[in-house]
């Protein structure tokens, strides 16, 4: 029985094996998303960003279970770069799902800085594969902030949350980070608090200078006081995904998000070979020393340094 | 007469041209960091980085003051990934240099997200070599936040200056964007409000958990009310200097930049390529179809287009 077999097999110790060997084993990785990548597609992929302090964690703690009712399993890829721990986090991982330990339609998963090879994006999306391929119905992936990472990250999730909290800034980093154009669903987080409303008046405000959609960004308000408002989330949700379905807009998506698989991953790859072939012996350490005392550019160098480039594809990604 | 000589003969007009080149046009900005390549190497190369409001463009409009008063020259790079305007962004940069408008000695400009063909990184580093070729003798590079974006730029200076101020959450930020790492001297700007000690104390005390190093990052305090405190910068920055030279440093940091540049321009240029090769006719849109049709898997295809690249060096750059 392969490891591929074990997921397909909903054998959640397989799950975390497999995506400690996307971490940690390029050859492996290979071999299981090749595996597993025609068992894809079936899962509802959501993201769930906004700044730190946001209270991302406890919404997905409760968004869970508003998911959980209806039966529908739920993965949580929870993608930290700050934390150097992955995979083995297990104590954050259960302070963080205190409410669904003992539920095994629920599976949470840390992805930190550690391990990673290839990048903690890279991580995650191909997390994504191994939870949908193991028959998850939901896959939350929550990030920790607003940057290059968490966008990187929500190019490869249907649907996009982005939490935002009654509090000077917190819409201006979003703005700011481009987070808020591809977010498909706000939710004002501690509505409870002063300024709730403000901050949804503010996004509506923003969102009224946008071009007419086929989709309208709804805004939500959440509270850990009011159980109600999550399950109006997980109503939102689903509402998305339908939308997505029904006008050929997942297809697009999927499109636009495997042409930056590919490219992302080709990129990645050359990027390690010209970085090896810069230290290694070969031309790559004389035109690092001609470009150092100014004999040559570097443009002039890196075109050289592909030219020179060996077969591509002689060893494993 | 052309541009990269007019730019050696320290005509304002020619380099400020030159910096739109660099945006705009690649065949141009190959031609011109190819003859102006040789002349650099000259200027101290300073980045000021830390988290928005921390004061960055004050303490660069007087740190200018500071450096003048010996007559050296300023370059000043204001690199906003915000601002939809580069190199025309005169207003703006009007305002934040009010101090030296009439300077000749001071050139002051905006890098600003329109344009910047290859990324602002890639353009703000270009822009350093054409300020250096120029004769500057001092670049001050200003960021907007604490990012990747910001990060990157800060591996092209010879001196990374940390902005923070009294307030919570700055050092945070910045230890979670690993600029704290790469900072050779810290100021602690509106030194005038309280809680500044207290900050001084976090990096102090932050600072006293690393390992032993040649150069120990200095703290600074500076505040608009003081000009001394900008002095002190300035001669702070000729320290750093001095130890880069004297140490062999600064040969280190050049390879090491010069390594990064070779790579990142190799691979941008491959993206480049593959980007193009999937969305043209080709093998590439048939890939994309099998890998969403889950017929294939995207590492599989990234290797064949990859395999399928023509001639890496065909076209420019």
């Amino acid at each position: 029985m392969t490891l591929a077999q074990d997921i397909l097999n909903r054998n959640r110790r397989a799950l975390a094996k497999g995506i400690s060997a996307i971490e940690n084993d390029p050859v492996q990785r290979r071999k299981l998303l090749k595996a597993l990548g025609p068992h894809t597609g079936r899962a509802h992929v959501v993201g769930i960003t906004g700044s730190p302090g946001a209270g991302k964690s406890s919404l997905v703690n409760q968004l869970t279970g508003s998911i959980r009712k209806s039966g529908r399993t739920v993965g949580v890829l929870a993608v930290d770069p700050t934390s150097p721990f992955s995979g083995g986090a297990l104590l954050g991982d259960r302070i963080r799902m205190q409410d669904h330990l003992s539920d095994f339609g629920v599976f949470v998963r840390s992805m930190g800085s550690r391990g990673s090879f290839g990048g903690l994006a890279r991580a995650t999306k191909d997390a994504i594969q191994l939870l949908d391929a193991f028959g998850t119905d939901v896959i939350l992936v929550e990030t920790v902030g607003v940057g290059q990472l968490e966008l990187d990250v929500m190019y490869a999730v249907d649907t996009t949350v982005l939490v935002l909290t009654p509090g000077a800034g917190d819409l201006i980093q979003t703005l700011k980070a481009g987070i808020m154009e591809i977010a498909d669903i706000f939710v004002v987080n501690k509505a409870d608090l002063d300024g709730a409303n403000g901050v949804a008046m503010d996004v509506e405000g923003l969102l009224a200078l946008e071009p007419e959609k086929a989709w309208r960004p709804p805004i939500l308000l959440t509270t850990t006081r009011d159980v109600a408002g999550y399950d109006a989330l997980d109503q939102t949700l689903t509402d998305h995904h339908r939308h997505l379905s029904c006008h050929g807009r997942m297809e697009q998506k999927r499109i636009a998000r495997v042409q930056r698989e590919i490219v992302d991953i080709a990129v990645a790859r050359i990027r390690n070979i010209v970085e090896n072939s810069l230290s290694e012996p070969g031309i790559g350490p004389d035109l690092v020393r001609q470009v150092t005392d100014r004999r040559m550019d570097a443009y002039t160098a890196a075109e050289q340094i592909l030219d020179a480039l060996p077969h591509l594809t002689d060893n494993n990604f």
